[in-house]
């Protein structure tokens, strides 16, 4: 009997999807259908919540290898009524036949060690994990202690942070390296400023904070409540494994190798992450420091136009709670003119931005829709 | 510069909205206009981000006494760039000229004392707040300590629990008195059981637990972070304003005078209610108590066909994490044979349909649109 | 070097012990010789942090199966430096000769299948699991599934709630059954009323609400902090294990056998359990409810005298905050007179008064020390 | 009635200080009487926490602006029958003649612009604010914006960070300048190598994030359950007053004028602070960068014997709930060979070695007494 409210959601759903830019095949319209591996995780669900509401797109394929057969809305009792399908094994090549595009919410190693060129051929994919993230193989195999199993594919995989790199993300794009969650932080928060030169990219420290969904949904003593609640730690001490995906970017932008430091730490909340980055500024040629004009002059050279960024007015610092459950990343900076540092400041939700938020931005860009469809969310606060 | 990215916005949204059922007058469709009055307590807030992705309203006012002339997304830096309005202070007659529907989300004894006739007939009104929700005047006063101040609109008012009333919810209704908190999850809790006569009423016993965004968001020493934060407490035993609404509605499917004990608590969580209801059930003629399936049947009867509504199955409790940010209320119990009592759960989300949800589905509900536009939510996990 | 550091720590405490009404054998002044099984639990770990601050007893056996030969200071890194024995395997045998108390902070059905008459005479044992706890072993059997291997020895064991058993806890006692943490605040919480026959004893309806510690160390998910924090539900309805020794003692006080319901839930917080109690007053010969001052003195004639019990004024509600890491038990209640019932609130923390803290104030006992050694905690706040 | 149960109490602990090295005024043993002013903040309900226990102490003044004739048991409940003082006004004068030692929880200035050289005879002086930290007037004034209304007694105060300036507390100080809580866990974290030249003290920046009770006990909204929980974020960046502070402690170390970045965070959870530093190394005479033992043996060298202070063995971090309501310090460090840099890592309860036990360890030394005296707190966990 309930099974009729479920269909009323999708028919709710589908009326508001008539007007949407539908991809084409041809001169169809069609929905984009859409496999999840790792549909479990914490990521994965996000991916769900947001392509549930996507107007373009349907999740044809739940995966998951700890609940096959078990249905998903009994796996995430959010999704109770909502959607009925079952949790599939990840059988990859009779879901490649079924998907314009697969997801891969999964464990470093997982795609890198089953991608082919036949599969890239079949569909499209967007990996949240690392593995085709860092062009540097060495440097991939040495922090990650992982052999890389497909490293010729590294090459075509484009690193899908779309402010930055949108212009390499299209119709053609097949495989898309979805950043990570503090990567996406650290990097757009001091990006402009390693740009434009008017930081010492050496000088960079970033010390970043990240609520506890980050640490995933696996039952392990150090993630439980009494364990983290009212406690805070650093960890992964100048080893995480974000460092060289954020050296690697930045170096881009620098136009030279960058190494810095990069210290995570674990908060007592669900969501958020917050980066706080310092760095030395360069002194002009007159042997003054870049002014706060000059600076915020970066800041909005690239982000006056994004419609995920939102850099605050002086004065406002950035909270994890004004970006919780959106797709925003919200940046401002200090000069402290006595030290002649910049304080960077950057706040997004590690599930959305961090990870599936900007997985969908992605599969809009690959497929040409309005890179906000599904993505416009507002904020919840408190 | 940052305008682009807001109106961008809002074209995104527009384009969303071309599709809607939108409110027809004569053959002209055109968009509801809402003024929200205490628009920056909790509960209006949420009523601004719902709104905000309505695709058949805009918000046209929004009404604050104590940030009057600031901006609104500067007051909620969630809503940066989101929301350039400024709050206005809340000048009831030049707004009832401008919206066609007014949210009051203000305390007890506002609205009660300056609506009238001739407002009524200007516009509708959305009361979040007790003033219109008891019948009874002389229960209202004693309760709250307030005088009414126009009792006598008190019968145009429709007790706006949509699940229940929703037959009384059309275009000629000017006045909602939108259900309390505690009220909306406690009365659909329980209420096929008593409508059926399943349960004795005056065995009824609610020990209610909420979030601390129920309390609002006034600066008082109890409400501060330390002070709720790793603590539980039971507040106004016996006295809480919502035991006489809960009553009340409960009394009418009952069809008689009701009298429960009602107990809130205050939880160290932002968001969520959750009811624990004991009662005892009715004997049937051969002395047997009802079982399993004809209780489960009698939620199946009132809310199988409720989209908000979702029973979840036999040995499943509800948890307020399952619903947060939707407007979703889950519900089930479990019979005790050895004591002879049924313990019902209900869990939603204080300040979607404990409130601001609530309100907007009485508003579609008002103006003839699909009940679930605006609020077809997806809970937000973690 | 640093162990110089550790056994200052040790003469500091020791020079306090030097006052103490230390244990005697003969004439000889020793310490108490305790051992712990199970010392790795949120619980154990509670007695061992109860116990390095005891004047007159000293742990010589950290057992732990999931850690032996780890060091416990390791394990727990709060005790870094205080402690820096290593944790043994549960060689129960070997442990009684050397211990004159063992306390077990284990699963139910372990002590229950080692305990035998040879062990009882060797040493002395506090039972923190339910194997001794209920005297009907039918009872036991059903509610735990467990078929108890030792129940002659049911008998010889004292329910340890001191409050109400303390005369039968003496030096001749070589059993106690530790009373549970829901148990604890529940029957003290409603025993005065129920022992005065001011309440009708079947119509006690307990809603406890337990802080996360409570659901010990396991690596579980749903334990994990992104599933606890920010939610709440209910669990265990109508099936929960304390039901039962609830029932049983609040019997011994009706003086015939009572029935209840009994519903824990679980907050996000890590310590702290809040009962909140509901009863029909029993009405006096000539009709009329028993006042407030004949219910206040029932607290006060069982109360009065108990340091641990403090019975708040009236109006004023327990705080599970305002108990942290104490031994006390916060108490008091609300007469509805239009309902007839009462509604009795306790708080206390379920790691002390419900755990490790009865556990030693009953071991005081058992040694003829002063009840309060150890114990006399001030309760931190926040 | 229940008085009995207090002075229960007060027996109970005076047993224990029977054994104290009590302070002696010629030959007498007699109890340090001690006043508070503040008593009723975050910090000063800490002092009187901790003194309940002190066994060579006893408060005779509970100072309150706010509460003046409330019992000090009912504005903390935790002290419930423990304490039934009433809260006083301060006025100075009184209270200096009946207290061996007065210590001052109160806002900055606040006893800058009161005392005198008259008073400083009259009694001694622990000062939790700020106003005698900072030897340098001008410094004091810029950055906290208040004129220092009694500069010519700064020099009389001692620093009182115990150990560093242990040699400076002594049976003559009158005033101590009780550090500040970021204060005391950066200084102590970075002290060691600042004092043996080997990191660069320019290029230090610590951010450090602190639990709430840091924010005091006012009714402000930033303060509330619902703005902080679930949110993180900077504040006071480049701004905070506890910048000059360090700055000049560790310029005394270096032996020269030393300026830094801090920047300080506030996390939701109650308790804590954790300091993340961050500096170069001083390459030798070689080129090389010190290494692991040589860095190890500088923090050994002035914390070995130091009791408060914890080294953890390399590769564990700190975490705030290991030392939550304790005394100590805990500190880590790793060398990130990379950059050249070392990460510094320090924890600590702001309320306890941040604030309260720092002024009871001050108290100590200036009283001869043991410095451990009602300090040896074991760490709560969870």
């Amino acid at each position: 009997m309930r099974r009729v409210i479920r269909s009323g959601f999708r028919r709710h759903v589908r009326a508001c999807r008539r007007a949407g830019a539908t991809y084409k095949i041809g001169k169809e319209k069609v929905m984009i259908r859409a496999g999840i591996i790792g549909s479990t995780g914490y990521a994965g669900a996000e991916l769900v919540r947001i392509l549930l509401r996507h107007r373009d797109a349907e999740i044809v394929w739940y995966g998951s290898r700890s609940y096959v057969d078990e249905t998903y809305g009994k796996v995430y009792r959010n999704f109770f009524e909502l959607v009925d399908a079952k949790c599939l094994d990840d059988n990859i090549e009779a879901l490649a036949g079924q998907a314009d595009v697969i997801f891969t919410a999964t464990p470093q190693g997982y795609l890198g060690g089953i991608l082919n060129d036949e599969l890239l051929q079949k569909t499209r994919f967007i990996d949240l994990s690392a593995d085709y993230r860092i062009k540097d193989v060495a440097t991939y195999e040495k922090w990650y202690g992982i052999t890389h199993q497909s490293p010729r594919l590294i090459d075509q995989a484009v690193y899908g942070l779309c402010e930055i790199n949108r212009g390499l993300v299209n119709e053609h794009t097949r495989l898309i390296a979805n950043p990570g969650c503090y990567t996406t932080c650290s990097i757009l928060t001091a990006y402009p400023l390693v740009k434009e030169g008017l930081i010492e990219p050496d000088t960079l420290i970033v010390d970043a904070k990240s609520g506890t969904s980050g640490a995933g949904r696996g039952a392990k003593l150090p993630n439980l409540f009494c364990e983290v609640n009212e406690n805070m730690k650093a960890y992964g001490v100048a080893t995480h494994r974000h460092t060289p995906e954020i050296e690697e970017q930045l170096g881009y932008a620098a136009g030279r190798e960058v190494m810095i430091n990069f210290t995570p730490h674990l908060v007592p909340m669900n969501r958020g992450i917050l980066v706080t980055a310092y760095a030395s500024l360069v002194k002009k040629v007159d042997g003054t420091l870049p002014g706060e004009a000059e600076l915020r002059a970066a800041y909005e050279k690239y982000y006056a136009d994004e419609y995920f960024v939102r850099v605050l007015p002086k004065g406002e610092f950035p909270e994890t709670k004004w970006v919780e459950n959106s797709n925003f990343v919200d940046i401002n900076f200090v000069v402290d003119e006595r030290t002649g540092r910049i304080v960077m400041l950057g706040a997004l939700d590690n599930l959305v931005k961090g990870a599936a938020g900007q997985a969908v931005q992605n599969m809009n860009l690959m497929f040409g829709l309005d890179e906000k469809e599904g993505l416009a969310l507002v904020p919840s606060f408190p």
